[in-house]
């Protein structure tokens, strides 16, 4: 197939509030009024982990379908935590963002234990969005 | 301020399409056609760009407060780039997620060229998805 690009054009509706397009679609992504924002959406941070939760989904249903169990659906929820002190500027010693993610899958089907945890593995090493937060990925920022 | 947890609860609604709530909100999350979704949001990879803006918006204009500098509003481009083989389990050599990721950044503002060098390395270095992105984040997968 090649390498796939993807891009997104976004602006700010506010200093809190970004509206950002990819292809048809629009994100609304906002801070809750205690961090600033109007609270019109999901924080970018949360949106980091809907992003996770997506890309689990699509890879556990493409995995189950090549091992052959049948996978009726998932359900996923996920934790991350920060601590917002590096982001405010009040104290640089700990990294600014999630400092560890949690995800639980739970699936609906019959397949046994032992065939669930080669499916994860499996899931944790060819999801997209899982490599790109686990390992190092150069982001380069420039001025437009 | 301490720690802060966040937390998304998503669901399949088919193999391709998820849907994430955040606290009163709901993210669609699903693939185009041709990679086998129905196509009525942005896919998790756009996701995850669309995170980015949300994230960089914040912190540039957090900083450009501290800095004192009007900043009317940004533009921001995000592209990324990845080989879909992993995912799809074609080939295991390259990574499975954005190889790399490039951000333009468009401040409107009267600031000099310098400061907003100045501004830009600030704002590369506390914004929490950039290090969650630029940096690796562990990730604990568990079945329940």
């Amino acid at each position: 197939m090649g390498m796939m690009t993807f891009s997104v054009e976004a602006h700010s509706a506010s200093p809190a509030k970004t509206v950002a397009k990819a292809r048809g679609f629009e994100m609304i992504i906002d801070e809750p009024e205690e961090l600033g924002g109007s609270n019109e959406g999901p924080n970018p941070v949360e949106f980091m982990l809907g992003s996770l939760a997506g890309c689990l989904n699509v890879v556990c249903h493409l995995i189950a379908g090549e091992m052959n169990f049948e996978l009726r659906g998932v359900k996923i929820s996920l934790e991350g935590q920060l601590n917002p002190e590096r982001l405010f500027g009040s104290c640089m010693d700990e990294r600014a963002g999630y400092q560890n993610i949690s995800v639980r899958i739970t699936p609906d089907t019959d397949a046994d234990e032992e065939t669930l945890k080669t499916w994860l593995k499996a899931v944790e090493g060819r999801c997209p969005v899982s490599d790109n937060v686990c390992n190092p990925t150069p982001v380069v920022l420039e001025l437009g």
